[in-house]
């Protein structure tokens, strides 16, 4: 009887949230839908024709290669070289100590398509109007909600993606992985410079999920229904229907060691965009249950193995001394994945969600054993690229990333940025914190009682202890800067800059 | 225009959203009220009254005495024996240095009222009936609440509280600070052993907030209205109507100094229990803006201070080498305060809700400069305390803790304890996670995507990695040693046991 009434009670309660939820959602779409949302621009793409027309070609023998690796929310605490102890990952460790680790790298944003954007652009986020969450498959109900709300499925074709540049430069150029920055034509990966694509258009908890070549599709995804599907249940069996994520890893490990083979003799770009380890985890069969961090850890001591095979290519085919190989994370760990002891996780703009790992190998050139402690983000990837291969950065927009190259491969360890700006999941598209050398500030940290600006010092604590009575100019400095970069990203969004540059 | 339909829509929404949440509340506080609520229990009574009658005297001269100094939601991280580098606590990391520190000690809940009910009795809190998060002054809307709710609000006059075996066996008693187990006559600290006490009774956020000298008011809180008045807000200025926040430190110390010079002579029982660092931070004037962590790290200074005059005071009375002191915290950080890269806060059953600093010292017993990192728990007190001063336990019910004096003045570096289990602020009363020497197991999660059982092991990782299909038979062990505590809690809630012991 008790058990009874409890259960009506809770079911009535429950009943009555969801319709007045429905309701208040509905009420505050008009308030959620973006302030501003940016229009193709003519201009744009006649810029970028103009930019990639004027390009220089590099020489063959001495522009340097790069590959790119990039893990889908790997945490920050979840590779050997920055302290784990749960996941066993000896080849990236082996990277790292023959090379360059990084203590304060970024993801600029805390979800992936605003990351990914941000990291083949050299640009936040926003500026390719990139504000709302992430992109969703059109056939989806994400891509319907997306498509009633007005809001942009796809990076915009006037967009300067890091690829085109090298391609017109003279690179080949190929990518192996999820993209997550749009599916229509005119918007896939080959659409944006790079010469061959392998690999998942979306994350893989979304439907339909097929597999790509190039510009078809490989394999479909023949399962019915759509994105709630247990799919983000790390317990269930192995294997799913449509694509085996238990074999994805290692079938872009033979797409990318292939393309490396291909391009031995010239100068390349490779974009490896892992899909793991995004939930749902499928560990290959070959490492389930090897880590001590459940299926997570299992699909990221695959992840490494893949990295040791294409490491282990550019060594046999005698091209690792004229490749720098940089490998990142698109943002912070979800529900699972450690954040080495940050505060905060994937989708929050405290560092848990957006500090990431970066490891820089180039035998001879970028030095081993280092570490870096100044601060750099994925918006600085494009610009360090174009410095090394010697090639101008665009003009007519604004460029937000800096080059890396003196912390790489020069004596510098000083930051190219006084301020970086942080994303978050669910913001208006505007930055909702910045920091500084030494300090960071949050517009609003959502906790009951603290709501307002929240300044830390991130050189001695993990955003714990507010510090704006103690330290009222830095506060000043920091809000000041943050709320000058939210007016100017109102102001000129896409960030065209005047003919005459500016 | 824009800005007052975004404005309209907002306002509308939130009305409606209070609305409803109104009368989901009403509506489903049938299902929050506890399942069980215990009844006072006269034979509890009587069995009480028959112990203490049957205690011991302990000889004076050979009889150590105890401080147990006991702050309110400081974290893991924040004392400089524990990583701390914004806040310097010299004196307790000397005390940490001559004594000995542990690394795996908990609170025994992750709030304040369960955490201290489970200090002085030596028992998980659901057995004094404290099931419902905190108690609130009978004056006050919380108390209201309470009230109409049917939930307990004082410390039922038949536990057994640490003080009162004590004075039974001769012991000088003496509390000074923080009580909130009750506010009623008959639920004083004088009316559970202490024969002195002087302090706030209820949590320094809470309305009225008098300050008591033995059972009388010294200084009545001439304040009016409630709870709500900005008192959760760091930045505003020093001071606050009633007790003056900013020198409460330094009046405890200076009663428990006084109490220490008095009783120097015999066997004493000093419970420290002090108001901060729970919010509202008021920093003594003397250490405003003295840390690197704010208001908070400033008010952490003052209680360092605080320790050092206490320790001071044994050494200057000569009865230091007699004298154990126990220094811990009541629950785990608030939202300032760091967790020192535990997982959670204060109110969750993650580490950083109830894993605690502890600080052992004794001179010449307790091994200076050791670090323990055997498990323990608050509900050890009582069971160490009473094994050092050679008195019997209760026997006519449960005590869920274990002496710790092997850890502490002996060689052994195993816990007692099997199975430790953890209390949310929010929860059924029954425990919700639990763990062991090596696994924790957390019963539900909340997350999205992970909300049944999350196996982690706390040697490798801070519960971020579920490792349910790794180690299956451990999580059994674990989910069926918590289902087995639940179920016992929920058919002898009060621990009761037969006439024959058991």
């Amino acid at each position: 009887m008790r058990l009874l009434r409890l259960l009506a009670t809770g079911l009535g309660a429950l009943v009555l949230l969801v319709a007045v939820g429905g309701i208040a959602l509905l009420l505050g779409r008009a308030a959620y839908v973006s302030v501003w949302d940016p229009e193709p621009s003519a201009e744009g793409a006649a810029a970028k024709a103009a930019y990639l027309a004027d390009l220089p070609e590099v020489d063959p023998a001495t522009a340097p290669s790069f590959v790119v690796i990039y893990f889908d929310d790997l945490g920050y605490g979840d590779l050997g070289a920055y302290g784990s102890r749960s996941i066993r990952t000896p080849h990236i460790d082996r990277a790292a100590a023959e090379g360059t680790r990084f203590t304060a790298f970024y993801a600029a944003s805390s979800v992936c398509t605003p990351a990914r954007a941000a990291l083949l652009t050299g640009r936040y986020a926003p500026r390719a109007g990139i504000t709302k969450h992430v992109f969703f498959p059109e056939e989806s109900a994400g891509g319907w909600v997306r498509r009633v709300a007005g809001w942009g499925n796809a990076l915009p074709a006037d967009e300067i993606v890091v690829a085109e540049v090298l391609a017109a430069a003279g690179y080949a150029t190929g990518m192996v992985g999820k993209w997550h920055l749009g599916g229509r034509p005119g918007h896939r990966p080959r659409d944006f410079g790079f010469a061959s694509y392998y690999g998942l258009l979306w994350s893989n908890d979304m439907w339909p999920l097929h597999l790509w070549r190039d510009d078809a599709i490989e394999q479909r995804d023949e399962r019915r229904g759509g994105f709630w599907r247990g799919e983000r249940d790390e317990e269930r069996p192995l294997g799913a229907g449509g694509v085996d994520q238990g074999t994805l890893t290692a079938a872009y490990t033979r797409e990318a060691v292939a393309f490396l083979e291909a391009n031995r003799e010239r100068p390349f770009f490779l974009y490896l965009s892992h899909t793991a380890p995004h939930v749902p985890h499928y560990p290959d069969m070959a490492f389930a249950g090897s880590s001590e961090a459940g299926p997570y850890g299992d699909v990221v001591e695959d992840l490494d193995r893949s990295t040791g095979a294409v490491l282990d290519a550019l060594d046999r085919l005698g091209i690792a001394e004229r490749t720098l190989v940089l490998i990142t994370s698109d943002n912070g760990p979800d529900y699972a994945g450690s954040p080495g002891g940050l505060r905060g996780r994937k989708g929050e703009v405290l560092e848990g969600g957006q500090r990431v790992p970066l490891v820089a190998r180039w035998p001879g050139r970028v030095p081993a054993g280092r570490t870096r402690d100044a601060m750099g983000m994925q918006i600085d990837v494009l610009p360090t690229l174009l410095e090394l291969a010697g090639l101008p950065l665009p003009r007519d927009r604004k460029i937000d990333g800096r080059s890396l190259a003196p912390l790489l491969v020069g004596d510098s360890d000083a930051s190219p940025h006084e301020w970086l700006f942080y994303f978050s999941a669910f913001g208006d598209g505007l930055p909702e914190a910045v920091r500084d050398a030494r300090f960071k500030y949050l517009r609003e940290t959502g906790d009951w009682g603290r709501s307002r600006g929240h300044l830390t010092r991130l050189d001695l604590d993990q955003e714990n202890h507010g510090l704006a009575r103690k330290h009222p100019q830095a506060e000043e400095r920091l809000a000041g800067a943050l709320e000058a970069m939210r007016d100017s990203l109102r102001d000129n969004p896409r960030g065209w800059r005047d003919a005459g540059g500016g």
